[in-house]
């Protein structure tokens, strides 16, 4: 099976979702290789949480899962880029389009992303 | 001064460059602290290279200098996108316009990308 290279890198890469019709960088998270393998068994994105120690279907609590249209390898093997389509139009857990929401601006981080939902009503908590 | 949070991550944060015209992701690489700050002082993105332990102007060997745009951070301040204008058209060691040539097509990698430049010519060696 092709994947990226897990044990260069210590069993965890770096994944890129980009929105494949906007082209839209909406955040980064990590595979490990189980995810990995759910992630094209299922053709639903899923992450291993840092925090949790945990697989992760993304969009397991808010309903914003991301179906796969294409992924990519880097040249080093090290980073998977996939394309998806991010249903609900909101990757961030704060309720913005993009987890790149804020531009830097001189010395200020400038709210610059596109609000979709209220992370208080989708997750009943502040987020 | 705004930055990553580099001391949750460790010293390093993984930074996405992203064409500024055409939204292609063109890599992904590491910056550190000083990395961060060269970046801003000079409008051109600096790395850090993991398996040479230093400061990497990216472009310093092959001139494929990349021209800051526009900087975002994520909602976690742990990871960085940066629109770029690329110089030279390929961002990829191996002489391809993004690292992300390779597409993964059943149980192939499929070079769906561009090639822009032959390594051998530009670094006078195999890459």
């Amino acid at each position: 099976m092709i994947k990226p290279d897990f044990e260069k890198t210590g069993g965890l890469v770096p994944v890129i979702a980009q929105d494949y019709k906007t082209g839209d960088v909406l955040m980064l998270a990590y595979m490990n290789e189980e995810a990995w393998k759910k992630t094209l068994e299922t053709g639903k994105v899923h992450y291993y949480s840092r925090s949790r120690n945990k697989i992760w279907l993304k969009g397991e609590s808010s309903g914003h899962v991301q179906l796969v249209k294409e992924i990519f390898l880097d040249c080093d093997l090290d980073t998977v880029l996939i394309k998806v389509d991010q249903l609900g139009g909101a990757a961030c857990h704060k309720g913005y389009r993009s987890c790149f929401y804020r531009r830097l601006d001189g010395n200020e981080l400038k709210i610059v992303g596109e609000k979709i939902f209220d992370p208080e009503v989708v997750y009943g908590k502040k987020a």
